[in-house]
């Protein structure tokens, strides 16, 4: 497959013809869903084949990601037939429109917002940090992919401004909190998981069945205040240290184009309870190239084959109790953090807990996040026939605290 | 004011005109918001004066809920205007359908759910259960409201069964986990509030601004599985130990209703931080009395009275952050438990965790729940004239696990 010269997929473009990311845009008139070619937003909802599909049309892609996989499978066919019908190209191109003249919107509704904790890089680090007289791994760790519930209503799309939030902070040594802005405001560079189909109240999806609900993949930043956090989070978990903002990429990418990025997750040094059972036959881990850039300096690449803990066991888990999956809902990997430090997907961790500064392309240091810095997660894959795909980044920027 | 004899309300009714909880209803038709009087519904949404607001013919309470306090003030006294006039008395009976008769709705969209910890006695009860040698209260208990996200979409209503969760288990003794049902599965009495008007991502809610968002308040059983939870909750805090499910009352006692039960809350005994300053001329307290029944046996009467937080600050600190707040948001107090045994919320603490045994009416020994138990949480509340309002129950049946 080569890209049809008459498409604008510029030379080295990450988003192709075999990507086809999903997206709700806007220009001027109500939001619709479109695809990301190249740089520019295909909107799909008058092509010819898809036009009946009137969730095509809505403000977000709940209404298409309820279809299930079936529906999610015959648009992308629909879409790859006209990219490659010669016939077809004109006709296409007029439903091209510039990135740079649409607005981007949240993609999804999010339904319940569940982030896990699934690197044990990010694991293992975070303890050396907070305990380290301890083990670094909790010991339900490698039994489990230990998770929580976040706060859905301040999911945020990429490209919002973030308020750096205000909060109860106590550091070790200080007698008492104090209220005031957080010291220590950090990201978290993450993978997401969106699911299209529920699931019943009552009953689980196994580890096979992560394809039938999950629809696809964004980024994630799980913006961190990790003072108000180290306060608060004993012993119910993080609550306001996180609930003020969780950015994701403007673009979902559905698994479908991720085939070629499977791979084996890594291998278990503890026996898995049998619905974690990997299937070896058919892997979910992911080898997706993370990259974090903090005011244009690349800081990191987190890879998220590293993974201990695939998505498919995510799910598995987090229904295994009964609990039903519902259209919208999204889970996140955690912190992905490979074994180096030129890896790591927390500035918590490249700081290493504030002690050792990172120093960025313009000379300037940093431990955690200044008003005004803008970070950026972006990630890419491997498609077929050795051509990479892209996911949509997720970029945020700190704005001073409100008064 | 007493209630018209036209009026089917039986002596000594907690329903009374007074009172006028809201829900959704249907009786074959599509569900519609009611009005609870005695043990009739009230179909308001074809009442003279209200049938101009669609809201009330919806299928949630969300859209009158998002009209907001004045809106809620206006449709409380046009109900009490057309309940005291004699001559809509027919009017109104032919509106009236029998409670018998109807199927009670979950009353809303559950936005983002949220669980806070704010009986003392309760989190000092669980304090002495498992840390037996330390102070029964964390360092944090006293400055903030502790709270979490659970799940909204297994919110369910009152009435539907609930199947017991499997999971991993670990007990302290056993070397590994296992996989099998819940053995310890337990009830949390809470009572919850429900907001009615969002707020701006990075603003914040005062103490003062409670009631202008916030519309009214239901009962909470927040089921919950020991055994899950406690080899599961750590560092994140409790995940599938709670999200099998968590039930609610079919009836939202409107503020309004409540006017009488305020109170003040307990003395502190750690100077609060500004946000969290109590106003002491609009206290926001409530003195509610609960009543857990265990297969029919009143086993406790948590006094919602003795809550060391309040839910005007729960609302405060959740927004400090500037985290939003959105329509069909569902905050919950935590287990509510009194001082003295006969007041526990919880099963973990009246069978003082699993140790001394519960004996109910038919002479069973209890500690934690067995399939086929049945649990119903209610209250009641000073209201008017020394008349005492309640508010509707929530209950449930736990049925076996899944194979």
């Amino acid at each position: 497959v080569t890209a049809d010269t008459s498409l604008p997929v510029p030379q080295g473009s990450l988003f192709g013809p075999t990507n086809l990311p999903y997206g709700v845009f806007s220009a001027g008139r109500k939001p619709q869903v479109g695809v990301r070619i190249g740089d520019s937003v295909l909107a799909i909802a008058q092509l010819p084949g898809l036009s009946q599909i009137h969730q095509l049309a809505e403000a977000t892609l709940n209404p298409f990601l309820a279809l299930g996989p079936q529906a999610w499978r015959s648009v992308r066919e629909t879409l790859t037939g006209l990219l490659r019908d010669p016939s077809q190209q004109a006709q296409v191109a007029s439903h091209l429109v510039p990135l740079a003249d649409v607005r981007m919107h949240l993609p999804l509704d999010v339904a319940d917002y569940v982030d896990f904790y699934s690197s044990e890089y990010h694991a293992a680090n975070v303890g050396r940090l907070f305990r380290p007289d301890a083990a670094p791994l909790l010991p339900n760790w490698k039994h489990l992919p230990v998770g929580y519930h976040g706060r859905a209503g301040t999911v945020v799309p990429s490209g919002m401004d973030v308020v750096r939030p205000c909060g109860q902070r106590k550091a070790p040594d200080e007698q008492s909190p104090t209220y005031g802005p957080s010291r220590r405001l950090d990201i978290e560079a993450e993978v997401g998981f969106v699911v299209g189909v529920g699931s019943e109240l009552g009953s689980r999806v196994p580890v096979s069945g992560f394809a039938d609900h999950v629809f696809g993949v964004v980024l994630v930043n799980d913006w961190s205040a990790r003072d108000i956090q180290s306060w608060e989070y004993v012993p119910l978990g993080p609550f306001l240290g996180k609930s003020f903002a969780t950015s994701i990429s403007a673009w979902v990418t559905p698994l479908a184009a991720l085939e070629h990025a499977r791979v084996a997750p890594p291998p278990r040094t503890q026996p898995l309870l049998e619905y974690l059972a990997d299937d070896p036959g058919q892997p979910w881990g992911l080898d997706l190239e993370l990259g974090v850039s903090w005011n244009g300096t690349t800081v990191s690449r987190p890879p998220f084959a590293s993974m201990y803990w695939t998505p498919a066991q995510q799910v598995a888990h987090m229904t295994v109790n009964g609990a039903s999956l519902r259209t919208g809902d999204l889970f996140a990997s955690g912190t992905v953090s490979g074994p180096d430090r030129g890896q790591y997907g927390s500035f918590l961790e490249l700081s290493w807990g504030g002690a050792e500064p990172v120093r960025l392309a313009d000379g300037s240091l940093r431990t955690f996040l200044e008003d005004g810095d803008t970070v950026t997660v972006s990630a890419s894959a491997p498609g077929p026939d050795g051509v990479r795909i892209g996911l949509g980044e997720v970029t945020g920027r700190i704005v001073p605290a409100r008064p």
